[in-house]
């Protein structure tokens, strides 16, 4: 495995990054994500998104980036939700985008090809963030999926409801959200959530070959294509725009301040109160 | 279980239900289709569902309205054949709305959160008011869903185009459709007809668990995610109206008269001869 | 089995196909694939399925249309790739239509019903032959599937994009193109790629079966139901005709035409070096 040191030649900047480690192998950028104990996408993490995203484009010797976890259970938690208002400075670096919707909009219109290698939990904006991804697959043993939004009186505001409904169907992307639960690994790849679930031993070479595989490809017919794909199953920005006004609309409701106010109380946002995440919506009500 | 009088004193309309038994729990409203001995969708459960929906939705108390069926190996056959005009006037009591396609649209662009239960065989209009509701749960070893139309020599005209095309993909919607098979719970599962198959006895403890649980999240939140999931998944109104016209046109044929007459004299329209439907269609021809 | 005189009687014109054996059967058209030894999808393969077309969907008494192969182990290899410019010669006879991806498309808006009974590999434009038939079955033992051009340096250029981002979602048909991967009989079908993976020893029984079935069935309603269904599911000729642009842009860079001879020196359009297809590309980088 190459050592970052390689890479930091590259690009002193993404050397810098506090919340991601990075490696590389030929055009492809293996990012960990580090924020433990829970991987929470605080606003330092969107930032270092940000300058990862801006520098792997403006390099033109990497096709593919591949997001994985560099802390155990989780892959990424969800937002800080006591910080809302931070994220957008936090996203204001990329030109004309300043949500976190359109920002992973960005990472889906790239030119680089984005993998999401999924082990452990992934919910809420973490989830639209995966979602976001060309591709996802998961640790069958580990992965777990929820966009929890409704339970604390929440409308998704980063994509989910987008992505969701258009890979899993209107009946199932209601299922999901409406109720809120988590999905294993098998249960995601069987609606479509995920591409593929696999054990968590082969997970890891089969994304590696995988992403290699793809980076061995002429850079210019992987943008035509993924181009001609999203011109299909990408959302227009106004979508994610909407999204996002009606999740920040949602988040001033006084009941959902009350529900945010409870489930704080009970384990949100703690690791181990996130473990079993069904058990404090329950707890709720 | 709550008694229907809980029920009946919330709405005295509610209880004059002929066609459709009901009781509540919480917020969630359980309405049990009756109409014996298999549940035709007869113009009387038109008008009834009409009844239930706008009562319902007027009642701020109600979230959640699973529907299921009273009566044994049917959730809801199809229209009657031979009352396809009555349907229009027991359409006509919601506003601008006269055709059952609209009525189902209605049903699905409600802010209502709709679980359709099904145990036993549906088919024709039955399956597209299955199709309308936003989530679908079968028995494994007893539901049956077919769109066996074009067997007759109609075309769908109450939204199962719309749903199967957007729900199965291309190809699969037209296998469904054109081959009009019978096709068990797990083959709809894995085809993405239904949400899940899930054995008998666990069913209605699992629609009831879901059910409770979305009902207990904020109503401001459910109603939006649907709004904006529909924005993808629901088709417009004026591709109900087209496929309703399109069915009006095939049912005048001289050629589908005569499949009708035929397959009423082989048992159409009896709960026995639609046990096995395949071979009513095969003696047709 | 009717022999192929009775065929020949109705229509000289299609006795006089060189590269596809016809037979019928009632409404049902058989017609098998037989350019030995890989089915390579030839310029005069090309102008014989536009005669086929033309003369079966001239004459009322065909409904449907099964395509199987002649020859072991492929369906449809892909196009020559020595012979670009010759197919738009073969396709000219299509009024207005001049490109394999508007051919394919017009097979697709046919009322006739079109199914692709898969045994062995098909690839490339292969694959996007089989993606136009209205349904795909695929014997699990021997079918295969890939879109591999990105491998090439090529963007798909006969409606694979716009298929399988429709049929499989955005992730699904990333991972299926920009892998390049061959695709078993059974992982299409959860991708949804393929209607069904049968049985080899039952394909033909079931494919027989539904085609009769289907064709029992009267034909103004199976237009009527494909033009409904086309109107959600079937993309825009724009769609086909700026991807079909893309091809040719894509087929013009230096970095391809290098990739292609590369691969033709590996063992491209021979029948023993394509069993093994990843191999090949492997070798490429």
């Amino acid at each position: 495995m190459p050592d970052i040191s390689d890479f930091a030649s590259r690009s002193s900047m993404i050397a810098s990054l506090e919340t991601i480690k990075v490696h590389t192998e030929g055009a492809v950028l293996f990012a960990q994500i580090a924020v433990p104990p829970m991987n929470l996408l605080t606003p330092a993490l969107v930032r270092d998104l940000v300058s990862l995203m801006q520098h792997a484009e403006a390099d033109d010797t990497f096709k593919v980036i591949v997001f994985a976890s560099a802390v155990p259970d989780y892959f990424i938690a969800h937002v800080d939700v006591t910080k809302v208002k931070e994220y957008r400075e936090a996203t204001a670096k990329l030109p004309g985008e300043s949500s976190l919707g359109l920002l992973f909009r960005h990472i889906s219109a790239s030119r680089l090809v984005t993998i999401a290698q999924v082990e452990g939990r992934t919910r809420g904006v973490g989830n639209e963030f995966a979602l976001a991804c060309d591709m996802r697959f998961a640790a069958r043993e580990t992965a777990i999926f929820a966009q929890p939004e409704p339970a604390l009186g929440l409308i998704p505001g980063a994509g989910g409801v987008q992505h969701l409904t258009r890979l899993l169907g209107r009946a199932r992307a209601l299922e999901a959200i409406l109720g809120s639960e988590d999905f294993t690994a098998d249960q995601a790849e069987r609606y479509g959530w995920v591409n593929r679930a696999l054990p968590a031993s082969e997970l890891d070479s089969f994304v590696k070959s995988l992403a290699l595989r793809i980076a061995s490809f002429p850079a210019s017919a992987l943008a035509g294509i993924k181009t001609r794909v999203n011109a299909i199953g990408l959302a227009d920005a106004d979508d994610f725009i909407r999204d996002s006004e009606l999740f920040v609309q949602s988040a001033s409701r006084p009941e959902t301040q009350k529900r945010i106010g409870a489930a704080l109380q009970k384990g949100l946002q703690t690791r181990d109160g996130e473990m079993d995440f069904g058990r404090l919506i329950d707890e709720l009500t």
